[in-house]
């Protein structure tokens, strides 16, 4: 479910507004001992105990693993050799290796099946000389060596695991990402690092959005003109979703398959006419938002075709949910098709919602006969859809509330739409079952999970990673961790740490940061730019893109917003501590906060330097004028709070038209620091 | 070719000494005005226009051109508005865009055949109102492009091309780049990468090294347990290998695959037992160096599997060229085998080489029925051998000269092993056709050009492009611009140009090192690490796998050696302006070399601390010490240059030890300032 007209808007505003009223409402506590895990675990025990680590570290699996064990072993001893580099003897790891005093120990029960409800949960102990984990199925081992992981500790004596013992398993079984693909294509490099940082983070599903107006991102041998006509050479083959699969697996994700119907079609319609509310000339839609063509859900032909493509696309894909969108059609085109008018009418229907409900309600028996499960948002919670379909909610808990009332089950995404630039604190804290939930505890069960959702209007495979990481992470600990863990200072902290973990596994969150700065600066020195974008931000929610006309599909992702990213340290440490100086006056931190400010004010001169080589970067320059502008009133601010001299008449009015100002967009971004200078101007002339 | 052991490391050494004295005694003068183009084209004739771009910047084609001209131009249109950030309007470029008056005309005769001696030749104009490209060929006009963005430049106005007249052609057809997947796994990703950046330095093959001792890394439809069981899950589908060449295609690169035998093919035999020498529990080699497993050439089911092997590839791969490898077969299984011994006296043989002839000879007419030429290292050229195969030499231009003599073709690849960690100034001054070749005119035709050797047993897909960009676009540089061209400060001057656009291109070589950093140092903060980086190298040629038996295909490939990467410029710098400022005495440059040295020295306490928070840095302790030991040195000998103070008896000595001290190796790489140091140090006493 995308959302992008400005009704819509006004909803994700108005439950920014409310969490972000939850945040700064909820006390800050202190956790037990997390020892930077992410997503901390249930039940974890610190002991005095300390496994060192050496060149002869082993490990041994036994009971009755699947294959996925082994493979994820063998990932695991090679993942913890490259980070301590002691050319471990073992090689592949595999049921010779069985031996009870490995240093490592895994016992698995069973192979799990890898569905929804299926058993996660493990333990971790450990001792002086061993480290075991115990699970019932491999998929909870897998979880248990990506806790192992994050233990590695290292003192004077060098590498150990803390003695510990973790008894873990998750709040919700749903745990997922949807990556969209069609709005800018994701190459399989994408998929597959993206699923080594979320198995890392414990998520459980990946949702892949694959059919849109913009593209067909699939190969269909049945309809193939789909993929031929409708993706310009960007495409998974069903080789290459096999290969998806198989990675997804041995890394205990399912993978759900999203086909966008009856709207967000034109790809397939250009593909195959017939399939057309509207006679139409059909080419792939090249600017974001919702439009109007549709299939047409009235004639015999689209059922057939319907059925033959899912059927195919049922066997690719072993889940036992099949997403079939069915959101935003906006029923345009089925009032201007004469016949679907008198279809309508013969049968009695007055809205298109009625149409919608028959043709939700003829796909049943389709995906049913091969074994699957519907899947959808909001919309397809019609009368008389059967109680195994599964609701992604984008309207809210309400919605989701109403659906497991009547007995349906779903899974949250509002509040998770990491494409939207957000804070990660925001999301942290949307819960799938808030506290104050008016439902039963029977009635709780039917909520199993959420999904954050990385819709790639505004991204690149360049830049996709520094919208999902590490924020995501955040959202995985949500969805895994006890409801109580909800410290937002904690998280940040331990974010920090997960964040450069992330990069090890292969996210370019952080690299590509300094590769996008170079580019775009054409030079080898980036400091004035990379000055300013550590305080900026893309403009959020729908902003970006004013009026869904600026960008389309062959827009440059190149620039100033493309670097810049949400949630950005410098300016969120910024703003707490002057909020700290603010009432405490602590002069350690009177000093960062001014040499932070001096920095600013200097910067501008050199990020004019920079557009000399790079006028891409003019569009920039107010932000960066803007910058020097409130540093300097920043500084005499502080002049003012220590009593230097008196606040002259009228500053305090100037200053603040100088931050309004200020808080204008510059590049599609907006600077992040200027509420904080604000507080200052407010502390220096109460 | 792979050369592992001693005898052929001092063919290595003695080339890269005889070399360097070349390097010495090149004069230095300035080439013609190059824009920073690298390649340097053949003509180039700056003339006063300034073409200037605007966001309504289009390009139009005519002429008889083919897709590629149309997907490149598309390219082209992204890659330049990635840059300037215009949003231009213009979608994907197609038929219908043959305006004449496009700001950018791309004129083309006919589409290329992509093989070797194609034509690739062009002109282009840059005048006030549009830029001309002008090719025979599509090819042409490919290569046309490449130039065209390294001709995009800035002023007070904005972006422009410069007015030029460039009249360009390849020196030699052939400029490769061999790529082994089978030392380490190169996913599908670092191929793609490695085509878009070989494209725009120009380079036309891409040689795939696809089997080894160590993997099978290609599937076979024919004969599936080579992948099945020769690759534990890393191949190349037959999809993938089509994805490849038409990638490779669009870009005017063509593909040839490299299929070794009947040496390095212990995955073959693992696979298929029956096609060994020697009967034996085979199983993939893990370690890297020459191994004994052999084919067995004197059974016929041998040659019927390689037809029809090679049979199933040739239909793949669409290129004339087809390369059996024949390197390094140590003939000790064919003497263990008595059934081969027996063969060799009945057919009259006294040496395995004349059996590898045979061999040879029978793979001939297999290959030649389907439709290719034979191509090997050194090791084929071998009696009666038709004239149409490919020489790929590694014994140096002598062989290639003793081939050109005898009629046959032949390239360089000696000189060219980027793998082995020499400065680019070695690379680019080995000239497959030296200035004082004994050939003819008519004779010099047989040496096609030169291929750079990117073998992988020391490198991983996060460290591979560091080892191959920037110093593959010198080799690319000597293998398409006139012989004349061989100013290396002017060529390093370009290549540090080229490191950025090539990484803008997707190239990992600059934006890993962070990466890597970070996890090395398990922080953030990586400056002390970044100090030393900058001034050590890998151990080199074959140093750093001391007796072929410290690393495997398991070890780790994450450590100091790992970030540590060839021809380091802060190094290359500081000896450089050591040596001007020893005979000059200049005090700018004193000032330099003296805060280098201070920085130095104080680097050994950060470098401290960071190996308190990971201990695998400790192996390269001694190194930075060494760093700070010589760094004090360098500044007393600047004292003593200056005269501020007597220099000791004694100290000449004892610091021209610690600097011996300071050569030896720490974490497999030494120290590259070392040598700058006691230039100082005998400066100081002289």
């Amino acid at each position: 479910m995308r959302i992008f007209n400005t009704s819509k808007l006004i909803i994700m505003v108005r439950l920014f507004l409310i969490c972000f009223g939850i945040l700064l409402s909820v006390p800050s506590f202190s956790q037990d001992r997390t020892f930077d895990l992410m997503p901390v675990p249930s039940v974890i025990k610190p002991t005095k105990d300390r496994c060192g680590i050496t060149k002869s570290f082993t490990i041994g699996v036994t009971g009755n693993p699947g294959n996925r064990v082994y493979a994820e072993a063998t990932r695991a001893l090679r993942r913890l050799d490259n980070r301590m580099g002691f050319f471990f003897k073992q090689g592949n790891i595999t049921m010779k290796d069985h031996d009870a005093g490995a240093n490592l120990l895994i016992e698995v029960k069973r192979p799990a099946e890898l569905r929804l409800y299926e058993d996660e949960s493990y333990q971790l102990y450990s001792g002086t000389k061993q480290v075991k984990i115990v699970a019932n199925t491999d998929l909870g081992a897998i979880r248990g060596l990506e806790t192992l992981h994050q233990l590695l500790s290292v003192d004077a004596d060098g590498y150990y695991f803390p003695g510990v013992e973790i008894n873990d398993a998750p709040r919700f079984p749903w745990r997922g990402l949807l990556l969209d693909i069609t709005l800018h294509w994701m190459p399989m490099d994408v998929v597959k690092r993206t699923l080594d940082c979320m198995a890392a983070v414990k998520m459980n599903v990946l949702h892949l959005h694959l059919t849109e107006d913009q593209m067909f991102g699939i190969e269909s041998k049945v309809y193939p003109r789909l993929h031929e006509v409708g993706a310009e050479g960007n495409y998974y083959t069903q080789e290459d979703i096999k290969e998806v699969i198989a990675y997804a697996d041995q890394r205990g994700i399912r993978v759900v398959p999203e086909f966008d119907v009856p709207g967000h079609c034109t790809s397939w319609l250009k593909a195959y006419p017939e399939l057309a509310s509207v006679k139409r000339d059909y080419e792939l839609q090249r600017y974001y938002g919702v439009f109007d063509p549709s299939l047409d859900v009235t004639k015999e032909f689209t059922y057939e075709f319907l059925d033959k493509l899912f059927t195919e696309m049922s066997a690719l894909f072993p889940d036992e949910y099949f997403h079939i969108g069915g959101d935003e059609n906006t029923g345009k085109d089925w009032d201007l098709n004469p016949d679907i008018k008198a279809y309508m009418k013969k049968k009695g229907m007055t809205t298109y919602r009625e149409l919608e409900t028959e043709f939700i309600q003829r796909l049943l028996p389709i995906l049913k006969k091969n074994g699957k499960k519907m899947m959808g948002w909001d919309e397809i919670l019609r009368p008389g859809v059967p109680h195994d379909i599964m609701i992604q909610s984008w309207r809210g808990t309400e919605s989701l509330v109403e659906a497991a009332k009547n007995g349906y089950t779903g899974l949250l995404s509002t509040g998770y739409y990491i494409d939207l630039i957000q804070p990660t604190d925001f999301h942290y804290l949307v819960d799938p079952i808030p506290s104050n939930t008016v439902l039963t505890a029977g009635q709780q069960k039917f909520i199993v999970g959420g999904e954050a959702t990385m819709w790639t209007e505004h991204v690149t495979p360049e830049t996709v990673d520094s919208r999902i990481w590490p924020r995501t992470a955040a959202i995985a600990e949500r969805l895994w961790s006890p409801s109580s863990v909800t410290n937002v200072e904690d998280m940040y902290r331990r974010l920090d740490q997960a964040s450069l973990w992330l990069e090890g596994l292969g996210s370019t969150h952080l690299k590509n940061k300094g590769m996008l700065m170079r580019r775009l600066a054409n030079s080898y020195d980036t400091k004035a730019l990379e000055v300013l974008v550590d305080v900026i931000e893309p403009l959020k929610i729908y902003e970006r893109n004013a009026g869904d006309t600026m960008y389309t599909v062959f827009s440059p992702y190149t620039k100033i917003a493309d670097v810049a990213t949400p949630d950005q340290k410098v300016a969120r440490e910024f703003r707490k501590n002057v909020s700290i100086y603010c009432s405490t006056k602590d002069k350690q931190l009177e000093k960062e906060i001014i040499n932070q400010l001096q920095m600013w004010k200097a910067n501008h001169t050199g990020f004019l330097e920079l557009i000399k080589r790079s006028p891409v970067l003019t569009e920039a320059e107010g932000l960066s004028e803007n910058l020097e502008k409130i540093a300097i009133i920043g500084i005499r601010a502080i002049d003012y709070i220590n009593k230097l001299c008196l606040v002259p008449a009228g500053w305090k009015k100037e200053s603040l038209g100088i931050t309004q100002t200020a808080k204008e967009q510059g590049g599609r971004c907006d600077l992040q620091v200027v509420t904080a200078i604000e507080e200052l101007v407010s502390a220096a002339d109460k």
